[in-house]
């Protein structure tokens, strides 16, 4: 229950704010700062690493423990190139690109209208006599590197630019082992590499990342089916860990959009500071990766049980870690004003919050309010991730436990020493209970696994 | 209680039978396969993702949440290039390397003697007149791509081959936000590629590997009473996961072994079935590394407190998750007769057991037996790692658990029928117990967190 001094201030979500509060807090930090930074590249802190294990660890548990069609797969980042000439991406996977001779910047051709001049920023680039763009070029987005030894005698070879292709060249590996017949499907969790021009907005683009891709095998006919299927499976997940459903959409790509691979496909967006944008794509890849691979390798990567044999299709989920992160992020940030003080709060869903419950000695100095309070921590963070924190006036420390989203916090007072409770504090509706200490743990652990709806206003 | 008529074979286990043991139940394949496959790098299947998973997960959480004085970090593969001539990479992470200019074979320099002619596998290369070897060349270890746009204009850079260096140019960063003094730590678990020459023996050595590294800052003076606390704290924890102390030892570094930022180094060996080599390797880093950052970024890497100014001193206990695994893999691996039958099983610790628990309906086709099974299946499912298994004979599928190393099954019978119990079968022992269904999660969940001592022989 919110007190009546607690008022929403309206959406003003920046991705500036973001930005700030990640670094501020620990969770995102620049990457090779000291040495200048290097564009489009971050460095996770602990709150990040805590939150980014958290994002993948419901990913796997809704792809794997909690359906019995689905199996885990982790494949090299560094494949056989013969992979990439097979799917397509040695020829396919490309920006167009073009050059300004006088203020030496690269622009994608095909999103001129979105860049801004090197020399005059106001200006679109080629809007300007300042301009003098060269003819665009295809540019491929992999990431080459050379395996073994030196120059002359290595092998070329690429960083995946996306993990479903080590999925494909295990298909049959994994069927059989799996015991599995379509349809089931094979997920993944893993780093990717694109070699892009003009990346930003923070984590949103990043030339390295983290992809969580599921490939579903199916039968032709009902491919369709299952494509709608995981469009809503996959929107469900999303708002279930708290995302407001006002905040996503759902829009079907355009004939030219698709990739190379796939006749249908339909963006998952959010509402992100930078407007409507991908969140998650769901891709019908038809028989394309299985079927290429196959006539190029020799092996049938196909379905066959006695009388039946066909190339199974594929439907495939596929969503940025650090992008569903920062949509969590963003979607989780609010400010409001409390007794007259302002607080900024990450009102993340718990089983995404870093850390679960921070333990608060009221004064730090007092031998037997330490004790009591050490003795809770000790037992609390056999359970769950928990934080003790002793230091500073306990309105910086509860404004602290709110700024990394932690949806409770136990405070340890004078009142402890004489009846052995604690104030447990709610992130949300600022709400104080008082509640035995013995039964603390038992309370927060409740909490964390109940069902869990999203508090904030749609 | 083992029964009478177990009995342990004796200590032969190849690489072989791990090899083989992990490719037939889906924990590692070797990569991109359908292609004639690359050497040394193998992709990681449902089972062995758990395992991984969970080997990572108790890395964390002994270096991290059962700690106080230790952030997590994770920082990207692709760091800014002067990192690495900093840091001394550039120059001297290098192998000494000759050609075979007739078997077109490449050796290290300085390990001909652990290697095979190319023409005479019988021979060692340079022993034979069909050897033609060249001079020795250094060749750098570290891959190398080059980010953003076209051949001319990009900048060059490396995959990292450790992941302490983000930890290093980090450390202001970190050390600002956790709010602490020395001692403390920062870990990290990621990726780290190393372009060698012959590596092999399945996972114990790949060109691409997920390191466990965790930098520990130290006023100097205290360094190496820090650096005996590590070794014993990390041959701790290989032991405290069921790892056998005497397959264990610890191997101080000669002066001519030494890393050139490392004046100390001590490995913990394992009895690999290669033979006694390094697990994980400790090392005292010194103020090396915080030193160069700190000269040629400008940026003072170094802890201050108003009075109190020094450099740190570090030292790095440093592990792969892939090593670690195998190791846990080998030293779980027992073959033995019951009953005049043989099985394979893994005696994984069950917090590294991919699976937690089987539930077996002894006879898959009758209606009211799998109705219970699967109502206790989905009972377990939202607690642990949880296999519903229904095919084939009752004791196929105990061998199949017991292979990929489940602790426990339960199998419901026609006595489940009548009094609502199920048997509780233990991997290790093979006990079986009979005991209420309705308290079948709760023994388990207590098996699962009770403190465990190897039941292996020492």
């Amino acid at each position: 229950m919110p007190s009546s001094n607690v008022f929403q201030v309206p959406d003003t979500v920046t991705m500036d704010k973001i930005v700030s509060l990640a670094r501020r807090r620990g969770f995102v930090f620049p990457s090779s700062e000291i040495y200048g930074g290097l564009g489009s590249a971050y460095d996770y802190g602990h709150y990040g690493v805590l939150l980014k294990e958290n994002v993948k660890a419901r990913w796997l548990e809704a792809m794997t423990r909690e359906r019995d069609d689905i199996v885990a797969l982790d494949s090299s980042i560094i494949l056989h190139p013969r992979v990439w000439e097979v799917s397509g991406h040695v020829e396919g996977f490309t920006d167009p690109l073009v050059d300004c001779r006088f203020c030496k910047r690269r622009y994608r051709a095909d999103k001129l209208d979105e860049s801004e001049c090197g020399s005059r920023p106001s200006k679109r680039p080629g809007e300007t006599e300042k301009c003098d763009l060269t003819e665009p070029r295809q540019f491929n987005l992999m990431f080459e590197t050379r395996i073994g030894a030196l120059e002359e005698s290595g092998q070329d070879a690429y960083l995946r630019p996306e993990t479903a292709q080590g999925i494909f060249v295990n298909f049959k590996n994994v069927a059989q082992i799996a015991r599995r017949k379509p349809p089931f499907g094979i997920a993944q969790i893993g780093k990717a590499f694109r070699n892009e021009i003009t990346p930003g907005n923070f984590i949103f683009r990043t030339l390295e990342f983290e992809q969580m891709e599921m490939e579903f095998f199916v039968p032709p006919a009902e491919a369709e089916q299952w494509f709608r299927y995981w469009v809503e499976e996959r929107l469900g997940w999303h708002t279930r860990y708290g995302v407001r459903a006002s905040h996503l959409r759902v829009r079907e790509h355009e004939a030219d959009e698709l990739s190379h691979y796939s006749t249908m496909t339909s963006d998952i967006e959010y509402l992100f500071p930078i407007g409507w944008s991908e969140l998650e794509g769901v891709a019908y890849r038809g028989d394309y990766d299985l079927r290429v691979h196959t006539e190029a390798s020799g092996t049938k990567l196909e379905w066959t049980d006695g009388e039946e044999r066909y190339t199974p299709h594929v439907v495939e989920p596929a969503v940025g870690v650090n992008r569903s992160m920062l949509t969590f992020l963003v979607d989780a940030y609010d400010e409001e004003v409390v007794a007259e003080r302002e607080r900024t709060v990450l009102r993340l869903h718990p089983q995404l919050a870093p850390v679960k419950v921070a333990v608060l000695p009221l004064i730090p100095r007092k031998e037997e309010i330490v004790g009591k309070a050490r003795a809770l921590y000790e037992e609390l963070r056999r359970a769950v991730v928990a934080e003790y924190d002793d230091s500073g006036q306990i309105g910086r420390r509860y404004r602290r436990q709110d700024e990394i989203g932690t949806p409770y916090a136990l405070t340890i007072d004078e009142q402890t020493l004489e009846d052995d409770t604690v104030t447990i504090r709610d992130r949300d509706s600022l709400a104080q209970e008082r509640i035995a200490m013995s039964g603390a743990r038992a309370f927060v652990l409740d909490k964390l696994t109940e069902d869990w709806s999203s508090p904030k206003a749609a």
